[in-house]
């Protein structure tokens, strides 16, 4: 369920995509208030003469549904969902068809309990410019409306892969040429000093290469056995006295760094 | 009230650190229950010998009350407080206090709402080393429950400074010599650009001198007469499709590209 008007545009234009593309539709079913349908209906494609449907009709490939207050906020997880939702399709794809089209920039979120971290983690994958997140066994449900809002969106943009195995996402991570590299506050490797390395020469620097990210639970972290079979482990540098950084906000640092690394003369999204 | 054994532990060392340095007292009073004392007793520097105590002494300069798990859970916000609780003295300065250290890099919060938010601002702002975060009028009280337990025990590490009208802040951070950045989503100065002028010559950089981030609220960012005042508007980029990152990892980002570059040579912490 997408709530809100900014989930509700990320879905129905992902729905267009896929119908255009052949694809499975995304949206099913929306609802959405007299009030919402004023405000949004031509943003959203719903109208284009603007004159109001009475009570149910069917949208471009989805049935709308008018509804008073009442029932939108006892369908709706939040308290004000803005007067509209989307029921949608899964969208996830086997990480074999991730794996496929050559990603350079992949977040992996292991054992990831919190809704509203995984959210952000999406969030922050769209917007570093990775093609992909994998959430594995053990993590939230990314269909959690508390996680689906946290993507504020994002949900809709990048691959999403699910349930995978962490031993054998590894495997077929390195099997795609990628490298590997676990966030962890006592890595060996600091950020800085591969930050360091692709300033002075992108075309062999690990950064600048096609990545995979491995971010741990929020309390322990990432299991020793799936740290051995990472290419680094990194650490986020800490300059002042904090334990650490929270999950998503390490994670975010860490997929900036990579960014501006592969952008690089020399890095793999420049040659 | 911070909760939990981490926030405890800052704040007991705090305490300490202000006892020795002749400043007031931080930790008021200390909840915990027995298997609490058992667990973390030695740890917060409670017991020497390892005997339990009846009932209710007095520790290093507050109260230790000993309590049931309901007493416990009836005066936590959390479900699950771990056993122990310390009732804390207010910790904020005033901005002039604050500023007559010569920070190199504080973290200004206009208007923000979220407790999360805030307490992740404060705890990535500790993280990067920031000497200190502003929170403007209007924004979410830093004593929070949520946002204390956000700030993972940075409210005892760096300063706080609380209810600061902006316009003056801004004027105060000026004349203490600090740049100041605002940061916001459709800025005409992209944080790689800044970067790329940090790694060419953090003598003359922007990012390399003391600077003071000013981050705006959760839905509608900054006001504009206050990016008018700020030195630069500055944007993270999207790589992506997302909209934008949400206002606690968008500030990390900009904080830790500060850190780097200030610690450059030719940088503010390097001369």
């Amino acid at each position: 369920v997408a709530e809100g008007p900014q989930a509700v545009r990320e879905a129905i234009r992902a729905h267009h995509e896929a119908l255009t593309a052949g694809r499975r539709p995304v949206v099913r079913e929306l609802y959405l208030t007299d009030a919402a349908w004023t405000r949004y209906g031509q943003e959203l494609g719903l109208v284009s003469g603007g004159e109001l449907p009475s009570g149910h009709r069917t949208g471009p490939g989805f049935a709308v549904h008018l509804v008073t207050d009442e029932v939108l906020v006892a369908l709706a997880d939040t308290v004000t969902p803005q007067g509209l939702l989307a029921v949608c399709e899964t969208v996830d794809v086997p990480l074999a068809a991730v794996l496929g089209r050559a990603p350079l920039l992949i977040a992996v979120a292991a054992h990831v309990r919190d809704p509203g971290n995984a959210g952000t983690i999406v969030r922050a994958a769209d917007a570093a410019g990775a093609e992909a997140v994998v959430l594995s066994e053990a993590s939230v449900d990314v269909y959690n409306p508390k996680c689906v809002r946290s993507t504020a969106g994002s949900l809709f943009h990048l691959s999403v892969s699910l349930g995978a195995h962490l031993g054998d996402a590894v495997s077929a991570l390195h099997g795609a040429g990628l490298t590997v590299l676990a966030a962890d506050g006592a890595g060996d490797t600091d950020l800085d000093d591969l930050q360091d390395q692709a300033e002075t020469s992108a075309g062999s620097a690990i950064l600048a290469r096609p990545v995979a990210w491995l971010f741990g639970n929020e309390a322990w972290g990432l299991p020793e056995d799936l740290l051995s079979l990472a290419d680094a482990v990194v650490r986020v540098p800490v300059h002042g006295r904090a334990e650490s950084l929270n999950l998503a906000t390490a994670a975010t640092v860490c997929l900036y760094a990579t960014a501006r690394a592969q952008r690089r003369p020399g890095g793999c999204r420049t040659t």
